[in-house]
């Protein structure tokens, strides 16, 4: 049963984040109510669905916010409108296509007076905060990423992430940066980075980073989505005090080797409460730092040639 | 006559850069003094040459601000070791190699208290200002940036410029991002843009690029950098109210096709009487608006393979 103040949301762009988190995270709360759905093709059952937003407010102008999960490509012009609309905007990862584009959104939301929230969905993982914790105030000596799926499995047939702005195997790797940038204490910068690129797509499948934070502490980070078999999402951080591994994208946690307990946490559960209490507090969280890591990487980045890629 | 508080400076990286506009504009101010440089290889006539900044501080502790020319690519750790040991920092345009860079010196400048100062030098063009105050008001149509300019006349041989973190085309195509981020009344962010890299390097030679400002205006550019015959940095603005050039690099103000006279004005000038207003007065400026777009093309862009390329 929702709330009577619930938030009434219209979601755009049913595909499989939409399907696989956003609904039934929607559902599963009593704060938030999923009012409309906006996409070409998908459709939520019981849901009104609409071609475009302008249709969607127009046939429920109680609408109070949009969810977008559209991919990056064409997620400002969305965010523009919803903002010019009075609604508050609630972007997936990455917020926009470009760092250009979130700055000119922070500045619309300000000028509307609405809420802008960028979400970056595995800083809610179980592990997360725990792990936080437990490193404030230790010596950090060396962080590393190792961040392998199979793009295939996870993103069968999503041609637009390997598209100019799909980030390739930054999409998921963002996800790790956005813990990182979250869990460490002091700020990194990139130093060195290698983009393996396949010759027939622009974005690049494979990648290893090289930062350092401002006290010269190594974060190194290899990305890959070409793995097969074992997944690999781990941060593992060496400090003079022992050493942490976050794996499974964040819901595992494990101190010099021995499981550590977390609470129960779900990520898009942590990401819809944040986005209820933003709004209802009048407020915008926007935090572009993963973001400007991936630019970083491909301004940086050596560029090599591999081989072809296919589904 | 060098005035008895001049701001004592010593120069990093005696390229071409540090010969053709730094040495000869603090030679001609009163207000600064050139006590020293450091380079692997360059110097200048009567002023103490050194390998590094520690053995420049060391031997003339005097010096109070360092000024940076040397490439992108290791500028963070020479300005972060300049403020560490207290001196004002004067960076070269692009600030750094990555986003992040920046970000970490803005913070180590404030925590050491001490001023840091991104310089674009192409706002300080004749043209720029009195440009500005043309359009202040004025409804925009369009806008059109043509940078085209021969690498081999202008980096001869600097190959440092095609290699990763070089940027390539966007080394000048940055100028022209810096003044029209400067002449327009609004944000804008990048929609599109296709770079074209030679196959035996790593930096585009070429590349189109689309922005949109927040009103929807077309901000469009075009970058080539194998330009030979009449070299062009143009920047057409037009407005509903008339249309504006900037040309030679903002040097040229023409409005409705008639040359608008500019007052005198030297870049480099205009730069260090920022930079030394700015020590003065304890403060910094820190604006990384142009480097944002170039980061976001690097992200957006198109990549296209062009003819190798050789001096």
């Amino acid at each position: 049963m929702k709330h009577p103040d619930a938030l009434r949301i219209v979601l755009v762009g049913i595909g499989k984040i939409a399907r696989d988190q956003h609904v039934p995270t929607i559902a599963a709360r009593d704060d938030v109510q999923l009012v409309a759905t906006v996409s070409r093709h998908g459709t939520v059952d019981g849901v009104p669905a609409f071609q475009t937003l302008e249709e969607a407010f127009a046939a429920h102008p109680q609408i109070e916010a949009v969810a977008l999960c559209t991919p990056p490509v064409g997620r400002h012009a969305l965010a523009q409108s919803a903002l010019a609309a009075g609604r508050h905007v609630f972007l997936e990862k990455p917020p926009a296509a470009t760092l250009a584009e979130i700055d000119d959104l922070r500045v619309i939301a300000r000028q509307a007076q609405r809420s802008l929230f960028t979400s970056w969905h595995s800083r809610c993982a179980a592990g997360v905060e725990p792990a936080r914790q437990w490193l404030a105030g230790k010596q950090l000596v060396r962080v590393h990423i190792t961040w392998k799926e199979d793009i295939r499995h996870w993103h069968p047939g999503q041609d637009w992430i390997l598209e100019p702005g799909g980030m390739g195997v930054f999409d998921p790797g963002i996800n790790a940066l956005s813990i990182v940038t979250h869990l460490l204490p002091r700020p990194f910068a990139l130093r060195k980075a290698t983009l393996h690129t396949p010759s027939n797509r622009q974005a690049p499948l494979a990648a290893t980073l090289t930062f350092a934070d401002t006290d010269d502490v190594p974060v190194t980070a290899e990305f890959d989505f070409l793995q097969t078999g074992h997944q690999c999402w781990d941060i593992a951080v060496e400090t003079t005090q022992g050493a942490l591994v976050l794996s499974e994208g964040g819901a595992k946690l494990h101190i010099d080797g021995v499981a550590h307990s977390v609470p129960a946490a779900s990520e898009y559960d942590g990401l819809y409460a944040r986005f209820v209490q933003l709004v209802r507090a009048g407020e915008s969280e926007v935090d572009t730092t993963p973001f400007v890591h991936v630019a970083d990487a491909f301004l940086l980045g050596e560029r090599q040639v591999a081989a072809p890629f296919a589904w």
